[in-house]
């Protein structure tokens, strides 16, 4: 897993906002880090240079172009996505896969990133399943959700896996040294919850050191400071995000008829605007990188689809945080421990 | 099911805000409903009989006082609390159990009352397990969500069964007459979600004109006006409802803080008071009656622990709702058919 290569590879293509969008975001990316010694970038060659133009870093020695001539559409599906040899997504995979680049960036169709990156990059040594991990936004601090969809159906193993990788995730994303890591369940007493549950809380406390497991939580304190990652299995994580942001999109849509009600409401909400602009700064999504697939050989991460060059920016640090700070490296070794711990444990022949 | 009494109990004890909020709830919902026969007022006879005076109810006919001695505390663990016979909770189930009432009314610990009621009143036939429904509000409808806590490892004929006392539950509670069904997993494509979902989705579109079933959703729409019952198991619905609950909370709290940030948006928020009360107004619990626990013999409804008074009558009037539409008689008739239609399409023997 030690890569010469800190090669960033860059889909162009795919994204709601057009390759202007994400070239912006690379050319803010550049200005903002340094370190980042190679960013690659895939896509339709003509497009990307001309927006390279545009943005005045065409022939910046930092910059290839690796062309791909098809794109993944957002509503498509994974197992068609995937067969797309040409695209820019697949493009960018089969960089990682041939060491090229250690990371990539990519806006594009999730089902098809994840089905692709899992196919074509393998799972790290240790691991059976990857996970897609996600910063969330809160009052006063941000925390990670994981998994929040790539494998809906977990085992007791892999859920300890996805503590690790939520830990790991964590400390380089949010600079925290040692996570808080929470498992959701229902009721926190030992013994309730499910099997699974139950199994999943005694392989974590036999963890020790290997992260810093601070027991069962519920719903309620999913928003609250006192947990930094919460883990749960991807079926619950993608519907607890997507219903969060459901009743957020409801209760936004419910201020703006509320307040614009009549005059005297209006010229009250005139007066507290900057209140609401930053609680909608608070939880702009292009403020929170992206959200990595983790778990696989390579850096892989997944923008929102709609992400502007902000948002791309901040995913390209993350990737770069990601190399620097050799996440992976860090991971396999957390994984093959906690792996020989569990089986210690179990009393089978190590 | 037929039963003669249509009398309520009421578990007057165990409340947050004490018996004087019950009985006060009570007499608000004799005066709003004279369809209400007999309501049991169980718990300690003297507490009971003073705020029957200081409300002015003492010696009304249609109420009678049961006694009971203990109380079942908020943070007791299921297991004790249903140990203690001679609680007000206990003793309503009691009186459910001998049909000398066949509904009752509890503020207090929802596991106990989950446990109790199994136990004592048992599932009616066709059923394997309950499920706790519950009414949430969304900007402009109300929705059912079940489950959310009864039952956390679901099996895909529970699931349908979710379904159905879902809908009975929305048609008495929110008057809706085809309720449209959900299924809740992620991605609504057939073939995604697990194993359990997609066989749940095979029963459900297999029910026919018994239900409404309008498919799979995600976590996308729950707060969206295309569906009136959101179905799925106790640990997902669990999670949900709670982190919701978190999501919102921390928002109130986030306004507070920017809305008082400064004096010109403290006189914003003043102006715009109204459009704030609305909304607060719009999620007070109080006004969505109680949870009930679906499935057992007998109605069943959990009141929030902090319940006011009005909060009370509501959780009265729904009881009263439930028993005048015969609702168990319903949801027992659209369990047999539909075990016998999934029983068929397996081929075995009816």
């Amino acid at each position: 897993m030690d890569l010469d290569s800190k090669a960033i590879a860059i889909d162009v293509m795919g994204a709601d906002r057009g390759p202007g969008e994400v070239i912006e975001g690379v050319k803010f990316a550049l200005k903002q880090d340094p370190q980042i010694s190679s960013l690659t970038l895939v896509g339709i060659q003509s497009e990307i240079e001309t927006h390279l133009k545009k943005c005045g870093i065409f022939g910046n020695p930092r910059l290839t172009i690796s062309p791909a001539s098809e794109i993944i559409g957002m509503d498509e599906k994974p197992t068609h996505g995937i067969k797309k040899k040409d695209s820019s997504m697949i493009r960018c995979l089969d960089l990682l896969k041939s060491q090229a680049c250690a990371a990539m960036v990519s806006c594009g169709n999730t089902g098809s990133l994840m089905a692709g990156a899992t196919v074509k990059l393998r799972l790290m040594p240790g691991l059976e399943r990857p996970a897609l991990s996600t910063v969330i936004p809160s009052k006063d601090h941000l925390f990670i959700l994981l998994d929040v969809g790539a494998n809906p159906e977990t085992t007791p193993k892999q859920l300890m896996h996805n503590a690790i990788l939520g830990s790991n995730h964590c400390q380089i994303e949010l600079g925290i040294q040692k996570p808080k890591i929470g498992l959701l369940t229902i009721g926190t007493e030992e013994g309730k919850g499910t099997e699974r549950i139950q199994e999943t809380h005694k392989y974590l406390k036999s963890l020790g050191h290997l992260i810093n497991y601070i027991g069962l939580i519920e719903g309620y304190h999913v928003f609250e400071k006192d947990v930094d990652v919460v883990v749960c299995d991807g079926f619950v994580g993608n519907i607890l995000i997507k219903t969060c942001e459901s009743l957020f999109h409801m209760l936004k849509e419910l201020f703006k008829e509320e307040l614009t009600a009549n005059p005297v409401r209006k010229l009250g909400a005139v007066l507290s605007m900057r209140a609401f602009k930053a609680i909608k700064h608070k939880f702009n999504p292009d403020r929170y990188s992206a959200a990595p697939l983790l778990g696989v050989n390579g850096i892989v991460l997944k923008a929102h689809g709609s992400s502007n060059s902000t948002g791309i920016m901040n995913a390209i640090l993350t990737a770069q945080k990601m190399l620097n700070q050799n996440m992976n490296k860090h991971i396999l070794c957390a994984v093959a421990e906690a792996n020989q711990i569990i089986k210690d444990k179990e009393g089978e022949p190590a």
